[in-house]
């Protein structure tokens, strides 16, 4: 039997746009004597497609698409697709997340996924009930294994925080699965491909079983999917790996001997180092937040360059999604601007090729001076005024973005987000935040690789060099305010992705006590900033955002202690 | 038996206070001779307590509160009270959603939460486990069933978009249940008591058994809970009703008949008007915004007053909530204001008695016209101009709120969050949107019901009376760019509350195809801006924010018709 891995990106809500990708898809699979079409979870809705399914008419439309590919699809070829279908019961959630083996213009098989997540960025446990995936899809004479995403994922070795009651793979394999068959959509994360790897081996050596794996490709909003698919032999063995981070197609011949020619893209010589992954997602996040939104809604991408490094990445990230002809920089700077700033922006747009401009926002900031001083007659210069100038740069760039139809990219990374060391209104604002899931350290990690990668110095040496500052007030430097980074970034590591608390901390580095509470309790009484913040592209498994929901207006406090922070 | 009903106000996090809060009530269910005090769902944390419960540390904490209620309460007296607490299983989500019986310094009875809303503006899948509610909990000779919230839901009549397969209520009066009790922290929205009411009566009737309904009072960030708990006897007549909006406590004895002195606050006599609920929930949701976050961070709340009736009610409701002496308006005219913008807000703020500034934008917008000048040379003036004047105001007025420690409130209403008729980083700024789910036709009611409540004019006759207008262009009227507000606000009504598609709304109103269409596109390209808003406070079934997750960046296009948006 002949298998067609279709690793597709496709556009959430875009029913015709993505039936009609299947169909193009599925011809090349017949074209190339496929028997069997595989895509990835929910192909024909895109994912996430969110409380869009929450509504009847679409569910009605997602009907007619099933509907629509099952009748045009080439004659020959069956193919798994997934889809949201009604469920017909009188009880439980109103929805399935099926795999839909199609064929003939009917559907011959389904199986309905069993295991829904919901924590982090997953919110399946909102439309869709659970699925009986205990009985193996029949084709050609064969007996699929076949289940969606997170169906796969219930091994107590490799998933101990979400364990469900049911383990489909090896409910699969005891009704006599020969093959088994995922359709995914799981998101990015650093490390993640190599957990896959991990799982799919195990599942494949336990019951002696091949794996066929697709994955849906592309961003959407702030989820970076990285596609990934794969095909393993019974062994566990890879036999062939998409590429990461764009569409890829391969047909699987299931009788064929594995050789050298099947094992392109193998693991181990495809293997990105972690900061390639991120580069490679974030300008994925980038292009398709454009494209998707449609060339007619953003023109370019716009950055305000400060000359320094969040924003130098920022736009060298850009540059390699659209192009140098689809970005534009504006460095604005004040009377507390070092030279080097507007140096080296201008440096960096010159290197970079794009369209710069320079927008003193003097005359702002004096004006609101002006406007303010009856007001604060009497106090001492502070964050009010230098939140000023960086909501003056704000307004001017998006006057811009209203005027020429840019997209601005805010540039602020996790660790200023974390800690609140970012100006609401100001440089927080934009309609994606390209940085807020990486930290500072890795910023310049994804400098130094940014210019490897050029080959030359695309982004200015001294921008690397100098030591981070707002530049709000004279002489400001970050470390005035904030630890070194690679100590902030240690302790935010442990507070927001591995769940640790100030004692947790305090044991697993030794840092100073007093200032790990400082830094938590900075997290926590942020989080009023972020819940404003741009969408924030995700590249790691705990992001700030939608997958990370915590109250706004809280204390806490705890018993038989001092209070933490009675705020 | 007495029991003792506590409507409580917790806040979320402060375990030491909420473990207190419960004992000094307990103290007070003691002292009027109660047995038993019962207290709302989780009121050991506060609801919602979030992804704060992911957090080890945090789950021993709350242990250890428990534990310390249980040890600390008053001999004689045991108490129901909510925690999450362990799933000790191998499998399953790590918590369940518990309510505790405490007595003598131990947990003597225990119900899990079996039915977990996870739907519109509720997660609980992503913590908890469903517990098992099918058996009762024996309190001195009694067997109580005991059960959470969205366990007495399940009525087919009532709540059909979200059945779950158990039905708790059924079968803990299966299992012998004399009298229900339930735990809840169920949220506000218009008609939400008369809904508990149909559905508590229809469970007395069926079993013939009474009925204890304690729910949480008082707002956490978004979510505002009424209480509105009650005692209704066996054949449904409702014995006692908490006032709504404001703790509350009564004891119950189970043995005494109903009498009229028993029926205070009964339904009938207490029930508002839904403007007046609407009034009072938003006066909550201000003043625990502001209390609860800590009078030390802010000090005032603070009002940009257009001399429009949003900022107006905003601004009246605010000093409802904290008093004239906390609330400050400002007047910010530009050249395009009208005369009487200034004059409205001066008199509005006279009539509130709170302090008031005048501060012209005039100088920060021509700043940013000679700043923008030579990149806009040739350009029409349009939208950009347009948001550079309200994001001039939004600079000065977060200015004052970092400078002097103001809540900034932002005064947009659900009608123009909807369509986007706002400017981001403009008048969308703020900590708390006060009407961001009052439609624009009940702000005008909320105007009426405020000057009626006050007997005088407290809101400006002529601010109510003047047609909408941003002033942002020289004789600018919002309905330039929007139908009526009453035929605006049905179409949003049948597209965002009852999910209609643009063909319903047609049949069931019969307005314009193209109308009801470009409103439709207008909410979907508006989410982006929707995802930066603050966080606004909740009064119906379907308010944006948390409990509407629609994506950003999506497409909607349908097979065998015209692509509805291709954007």
């Amino acid at each position: 039997m002949r298998i067609a891995l279709c690793q597709t990106n496709p556009i959430v809500g875009d029913l015709a746009g993505n039936a009609q990708k299947i169909l193009a898809w599925s011809q090349r699979a017949v074209d190339e004597q496929a028997d069997l079409a595989v895509f990835p979870e929910l192909c024909v809705v895109g994912y996430p497609p969110q409380d869009l399914m929450d509504r009847p008419s679409f569910m009605d439309e997602v009907n007619d698409a099933v509907d629509y590919v099952a009748h045009q699809l080439p004659s020959g070829l069956a193919a798994l697709i997934g889809a949201p279908v009604r469920n017909d019961d009188k009880t439980g959630k109103r929805l399935f997340n099926a795999a839909l083996l199609i064929e003939n213009g009917a559907i011959t098989g389904t199986a309905y996924k069993a295991l829904l997540p919901t924590y982090d960025v997953f919110d399946e446990f909102r439309q869709f009930e659970p699925g009986d995936a205990r009985h193996v899809v029949r084709f050609r004479g064969r007996k699929l294994g076949l289940h969606v995403c997170e169906d796969m994922w219930n091994n107590k070795e490799i998933a101990p925080f979400h364990l469900y009651n049911a383990n489909p793979i090896d409910e699969l394999a005891a009704v006599g699965a020969e093959l088994f068959v995922n359709l995914s959509a799981s998101p990015f994360a650093v490390g993640k491909s190599e957990e896959r790897t991990q799982l799919i081996q195990e599942s494949c050596r336990e019951h002696g079983l091949p794996f066929v794996y697709v994955n849906q490709v592309g961003a959407n909003t702030e989820l970076i999917f990285d596609g990934d698919s794969r095909v393993h032999a019974a062994d566990g063995s890879i036999l062939w790996h998409a590429k990461s981070f764009e569409e890829d197609f391969f047909v699987w011949d299931t009788e064929e001997t594995p050789s050298t020619s099947l094992t392109r893209h193998l693991s181990q010589e495809r293997r990105n180092s972690d900061v390639a992954q991120i580069h490679d997602a974030l300008v994925l996040g980038i292009s398709d937040y454009v494209e998707k939104t449609g060339p007619s809604v953003f023109s370019k991408a716009l950055v305000g360059l400060s000359g320094g490094i969040d924003s130098a990445v920022t736009c060298a990230l850009a540059v390699a999604a659209l192009g140098p002809d689809r970005v534009v920089g504006v460095t604005m700077p004040s009377k507390y601007s070092s030279g080097g700033s507007v140096d080296d922006s201008h440096a960096l747009a010159k290197s970079l090729g794009i369209e710069f401009h320079n927008v003193s926002i003097k005359p702002a900031v004096e004006a609101f001076g002006e406007m303010l001083e009856p007001l604060f007659v009497g106090t001492d210069e502070g964050v009010a005024e230098e939140n000023i100038q960086a909501r003056a740069r704000a307004v001017t760039l998006m006057a811009l973005s209203n005027k020429f139809g840019y997209l601005l990219l805010s540039t602020g990374n996790k660790s200023e987000m974390a800690v609140g060391y970012a100006t609401l209104y100001g440089d927080m604002s934009g309609g994606l935040a390209v940085l807020a899931d990486v930290f500072k350290t890795q910023v310049y990690e994804l400098a130094h690789h940014i210019n490897e990668r050029a080959g030359n110095e695309l982004i200015p040496q001294n921008t690397i060099a100098k030591p981070p500052s707002a530049e709000l007030k004279p002489g400001q430097l970050d470390q005035d305010s904030l630890p070194p980074y690679d100590v902030l970034d240690t302790i935010l590591d442990h507070y927001i992705e591995e769940l640790n608390s100030a004692e947790d901390i305090v044991r697993e580095t030794g840092y100073d006590e007093a200032l790990i509470a400082r830094i938590i309790r900075m997290v926590d009484r942020n989080e009023y900033k972020r819940r404003q913040a741009a969408p924030g592209l995700r590249v790691s498994e705990k992001a700030f955002g939608v997958g990370r929901r915590v109250p706004i207006v809280m204390r806490r406090t705890a018993i038989a202690k001092e209070p933490l922070d009675r705020l």
